[in-house]
Formats: C-alpha cells, sequence, structure tokens
C-alpha cells in the first residue's frame, strides 16, 4: 500500500469528513436525523463545499442534492459518486459521509490535476438513505429509480407529518416525482464503510462489494390473554411472550444452520420484540416481533421464512396463543454489483498498491436502488472493529483515503471506457 | 344462597361503586391514578359519602383516609375495613373501591339495625395500593405498619416528583410518618374481587383467603454487543435478545414444573421484556426482564431462583454476552391470614347459606401489610373470567353484597369476641 502517494488530498477529505460531524444534536453525538432542522443546516454546509468545488447544485424533486460538473462531451451522459448525509440516532461520523466527502474529493482532485472528463460528474447526496421517523429507508434513491410510490408518500412520523409534507420542506417535490427519475447515469459509484470485521480482521485496504444482500423483513404477532400474574395460575395462561420467545430461539437456530450450509451469505435477527401491556405483574397479552433476514441468495431467505412460518406457528399453538399476524414487511432481492465497474475499481485499487478482496454488502445501501436504472458498484473502507450506526464508528483516514482514491483511479478509466 | 336476605343494602353499595367509577380519565376507562387530581377528586367523593354515613375523616400522616366511629367502649381498640380507591391505568371499577364500599356499607347497615358496637370501627382507604407511578405498591398500608423508609419516599416518577413531596400533596406528612403507625387496630377485614377464575368455575359465593402469596421479582440484564445486523456474520454476534428468550423459555418450563408438584400455590412470570436499542436492522445489545414470583410456599420461589440463575447463566454464555445483573428487585413473604378472622368470616358466609372455599390470594394486598400489625383477613368475591386490572372487569351486584354482608355478619361477631 503507498498510501503517502495517493492522487488526491487525504487531510482535505478527512476534513469534509470530521467538520460535517460537528453538525450533531450535541446530546446524543452523532446525530443528524433526516429532514430535521440539524439535517438540513448539513445540508447546506455540503451544498456549500459543492459549490466551492465548482459544482453547480441543485436539489431534485425527491430531495436529492446534487453537485454536477459538466463534461466535456454532455451527450456521454453522467458518472455518479455520491452516499447520504443523514444518520441514524446516536450514529457515527462516517456512515454515508465519507462516500459523499469522496464525490466531492475526487472532484478537486481532478481539478488539481488540471483534469477535465468528457462525462459529466455528479456527487449525490441522497435523501434519508437511513431508516426515517416515516417509516421508509432510501426515500431518495427510491426517487431517483422511479421506486418511491404514493404509499409511501402517505406514511406518517409520529407527530403525524406525511412524507409527502416531509419532503416538501427539504425542496423535493412529491408532484413532480418523476422529473427524479434518470435515464442519464452511465454508473454509479459508492464508497462507504464495510460496517462488518471482513476488512479488518485480514487487515486489507479495501474491499470490492460484489453484492448487495436481499433484506426481507416480517412481522409475527401473538395474540394472547393480558391476565393476571399473580392470580393466573401457569395451566391457564396465554401468555403471547412465550410463544414470541420460543420463534426469537427458532430465528437464531435456523440463522445459524443456514449461514454455514454453503458459501451464500445469510444472517437474521429479532432486533424489535415488543411486549404489551409490559408490567411486571401482567401476563403479557401481545407481542410483536421484527425479523430481518438478509442474504446473497434468495432461496436461502425462502426456505427460512418457510420454517420460521411453521415454528411460530407451533410455537402459538404450544403457548395456547393466536399468531395474529405472519406479514412480509419489505422484500428486496439482492443485487449483484456491476461487473465492469467492479473490474473498473479493481484495477484502479491494484494500481495503487492497495490490498483488497471482494466480499458481499450486509447492509442496504442507495446503490441497491441506482442499480435499477444503471451499472452501479461500491468499494467499502475498513471500519474500527466493525462498528457503525454507534458514535465510535471509526475509520481512519488513510483508510477512507486509500478507499477514494480507488474510485478516482476508477473513475478516470471509466471516462475514456463508457462510450 | 339468600341474597334477597342480606343484612345490608345491595343497591345502595353498588351504586358507590358504580358512582366512583364514574369519576375517571375518559380517554381510557377506568383510570384513577394515585397521587392524580382524578385521585383527589374521588377521594373527596369518598370523604363526603364517609361523613355523610355519620363518620369523622382524617388523612393520616401516611396518606391515608380514614373514616371513624367511636365504639361504646374505645378502651378495646378498633375494628378495621377497608381497601383502595386508586387504579391501574386502563383498569377496572372493582379493584380496591368494592372494598372500600364495602367498609362504607358495613357502617350505614349497622346505623340502620340500630347497632353500635363496643369497638372503635374504622374504613380506611389505603394510599397507592396499585404501583404507582413511584415505582411502588402499599404506600398507605406501608405507612400505617411502620414499613414506609426514607429510601422508599426518595424516589421519584418520570417527571422528577419525589414520592415524598407527592405524599404531601395528598394530605399526608412524611416527616412524621411515625404517626400514622398504629397499635390500636385489633382487627383488618378486607374484600376484594378474587381476580382469578376459582370461584367463577366452581359456582361459588365468597372465598376466605388462607394466605396472600409472596411476590420476589428479579431483574435480570444481559448485555451484548449492538452490533449491525446485515453485517455481522452469526458466529461473530453477543445477541442479548437470544439469551434472554431462552430464559423466557426457562421461567416458562420451571414454574410449570413447580405449579404441579404438590400442593403449594407457584407461578411465575416475565411481564416485562425490554430491547435496547430496538431497531430491526441493529442485533439487541441489551435486553432487561423482570420474573416476578409468587407462591404460598417461599422454598418454591428459592429453588425457583436457584434454577433460574444457573440457567439464565448458562443462556449468557452460549449467546456469548455478559449476564450484567441477576438482582432481586423486592421480595415479599407470604402471609397467612389470621385463623380467627378466618374463622369469623367463614361462620358470617354460612350464617347467610353462601357457599364458600377456602383458597390462596394470588394477588398481593393492603391485608398483607396490615398483618404485620393486626390480625388480618380476606374475602374474595367472584370475578367474571378472572378479568382484572381491565375495563372489563366485571362482578355482579349481589356477588359484591354477599361478600360484604358476610363480613358484616363477622363483624358484628367479633365486637363480642375480641375483648
Amino acid at each position: 500500500m503507498a498510501k503517502t502517494n495517493l492522487p488526491l488530498d487525504a487531510d482535505r477529505l478527512w476534513a469534509d469528513v470530521m467538520d460535517l460531524a460537528e453538525i450533531t444534536d450535541p446530546a446524543r453525538p452523532y446525530t443528524r436525523r433526516s429532514f430535521t432542522a440539524l439535517f438540513l443546516e448539513g445540508r447546506e454546509w455540503v451544498d456549500r463545499r459543492f459549490q466551492e468545488a465548482g459544482l453547480t447544485t441543485r436539489i431534485d424533486t425527491a430531495g436529492n442534492l446534487i453537485g454536477r460538473l459538466e463534461g466535456r462531451n454532455p451527450a456521454l451522459g453522467v458518472i455518479a459518486i455520491g452516499s447520504h448525509s443523514d444518520t441514524v440516532p446516536s450514529g457515527g461520523r462516517f456512515d454515508g459521509i465519507a462516500g459523499v466527502a469522496t464525490g466531492l474529493e475526487i472532484i478537486r482532485a481532478l481539478r488539481d490535476a488540471g483534469i477535465q472528463l468528457d462525462h459529466t460528474i455528479e456527487v449525490i447526496d441522497f435523501l434519508a438513505e437511513e431508516p426515517s421517523e416515516y417509516g421508509l429507508s432510501c426515500v431518495g434513491s427510491r426517487g431517483m429509480t422511479g421506486s418511491l410510490d404514493d404509499t409511501m408518500l402517505t406514511l406518517t412520523e409520529p407527530s403525524g407529518e406525511t412524507l409527502r409534507d416531509a419532503l416538501v420542506r427539504v425542496g423535493g417535490d412529491p408532484n413532480r416525482l418523476e422529473m427524479a427519475k434518470r435515464d442519464d447515469i452511465r454508473a454509479f459509484l459508492e464508497l462507504h464503510i464495510e460496517q462488518g470485521i471482513v476488512l479488518e480482521s485480514q487487515s486489507l485496504d479495501v474491499g470490492i462489494v460484489t453484492s448487495i444482500v436481499g433484506i426481507r423483513r416480517l412481522e409475527v404477532i401473538f395474540q394472547g390473554e393480558a391476565d393476571h400474574a399473580g392470580t393466573t395460575p401457569m395451566a391457564l395462561r396465554h401468555d403471547a411472550l412465550v410463544a414470541a420467545a420460543a420463534t426469537v430461539t427458532s430465528v437464531r437456530r435456523v440463522a445459524e444452520e443456514l449461514a454455514v450450509e454453503g458459501t451464500d451469505y445469510f444472517v437474521a435477527t429479532v432486533g424489535i420484540l415488543g411486549v404489551d401491556p409490559s408490567a411486571s405483574n401482567i401476563v403479557p397479552g401481545r407481542c410483536r416481533l421484527v425479523i430481518d433476514a438478509r442474504t446473497t441468495q434468495p432461496a436461502l431467505t425462502q426456505r427460512f421464512v418457510e420454517i420460521i412460518d411453521l415454528e411460530s406457528a407451533a410455537h402459538a399453538a404450544a403457548a395456547r396463543v393466536t399468531r395474529a399476524s405472519f406479514a412480509m414487511l419489505s422484500d428486496g432481492p439482492p443485487v449483484a454489483c456491476d461487473a465492469g465497474l467492479r473490474a473498473a475499481l479493481r484495477q484502479g485499487a491494484e494500481d495503487l498498491g492497495l490490498s483488497l478482496t471482494d466480499l458481499p454488502s450486509g447492509a442496504g445501501h442507495d446503490a441497491a436502488f441506482m442499480s435499477r436504472i444503471c451499472p452501479s458498484a461500491m468499494i467499502f473502507v475498513p471500519c474500527r472493529a466493525g462498528k457503525s450506526h454507534a458514535p465510535e464508528e471509526w475509520s481512519d483516514r488513510d483508510q477512507i483515503a486509500a478507499g477514494a482514491a480507488a474510485i478516482y483511479q476508477a473513475v478516470k478509466a471509466l471516462d475514456s471506457q463508457i462510450r
């Protein structure tokens, strides 16, 4: 690895990431939730940096902030680089913004090197990649790919505002969403922290993402009877938590089995388990679980769901409760990254002497939606101990710079390859 | 059963219960939470009825509302009857207030019959029998029995008010709590709805409570790692919910085994299971369970805790998480009801031709604290389908009247027996 000789300014890139991190809810760093005043303050900052780098900026009707530099031959279309500037609550400094700052630094590095591309280049800060208060993630990349439908716009956050109204607040136009849909992008590239420990554990510089997992979310609700915990004998109970707990155990066991079965990636998690009424002296009357299953191979998720369907029904019967819901909340298929773009990223990394590996992405990303309208690919940089979505999220200055430089190399190569 | 010939006015008693039920949070009947404005409004109503019945009323330093009728020979001490007028959130119309109204009706029935007792008689509306926002139940009966200590007074409700300050608001005096402790009560009798289905399932009129279960509460906390649900392979997880779910299953299995082992009563419940951070895409990093174990035989709870201690530790190890806490939150021993008072209640019920059975109380009651300072006993009346702590809580007019009449008979008998 020859980080000292990178074709961009690692300090300048790092400063962007650190500066934007300062725009946070001070009570719970690092928080810049989409659609909030802080988010808009961060956006103003990003917009100003874009303009300082010579980009023309606009917000599309889906609420994405786009910086654009015209190419010598605009008819060739656009090479886009981007990610997002929103965070989860109490998230980190890198998830999302490292990819936006990468696009920005590539623009500046090209300018510093006196390079003008044939293709127009865009840097995109997608709106609300993280699950928003409206119950939807990847709002902006859905919009840019024609995947943001009217039903989604009627989603509301807890105080009642619709996503439609929120979109107007951040500069979008829900009545003209079709204007956001693009057919002129020839390539989309995204840098992101790995959010896992593969690169760190093998001391590698970058990961070339082979595919982005498909994510299926299931909701399971058990309905029992909220009886008195003191006066209801064990044999007369209808305890919803007993069925829910057994289902958590099933999810774990089946996921472990599928994960080691072959070479495909599979994980499943019960991240939400709500107990109602949640009092120490009342038998749980109702429990709601959300199961998140992710894979590079849809057949595994299919088998997983079939087994959990059978087992959760059996757990309900054993606990004498009703399984009131076994429903699919969402289902995104896995997305293979474009082979041509992967090759360009690999070549770019190898040119710089970076160590690398191919790996799947266990997390969803804007690139998964972008692949619906254009060739898309991703590069991962290591993050310490795999921690993400947490204040301790960390990636080194040189690690981010190395990943960004690989994209810089790829962009230059693609500019002449894509005709 | 000869309810038509009861020595008290069933309609008048019923009207009190129904009238007080009208004093409720209209958005969630029937709610009259201790220390709230509604609670104080209910108290004013009770106080007025007490006075209309000829009782002298006061609030003691522990916040209990007491109506008193002097006996012909005050040196003999006090026979007390009572329960509580506060409710759980979205509770019922009977839990607590039926016992207060019973005391009131007995006073009126004695007056109507021209009977003056040798003993002074008191009707007590105990403060905050239900778990209050300050995290404590039986506040008033603790205070009357010298069991409300300074540490408890420092408990705070979510907005920060201390129990000490709240006690002042409802007319108590936390600086003179010792004034509330009584040594002049010779008998305490409490009528309560069963909150179970024993009486209903056997079509019985009343239950003579043999003992009130001991309640032990345990807190178990599992600490894992809140990793990304997509990027953390199954083999590298530290999922706190996996350990918590297995512990729920253990609690259920062990409780079922102990419940059928002999004649003693045993139940155990996980009513609270909190997942942190509770997001569908994050592996649960921390889980907190509260286990509630109740029994008439402390040795069963002892064995239960020993087994759950071992099994929950094993579940933590299997899930590669830490068991950060295995702590006793509270531990009240079972309380046997006074044999003499039980005999008086039984005789009173038999005199009236009521069908009855002995049964333990699976719920805690003010009588359990009162037994620390005086002979105490309880009578249960049936409640429909065992439902309690819910709006559908129901007991028939004649069922309540029958139970109250049995206490009326017992009070008359005890007045000459207790010297």
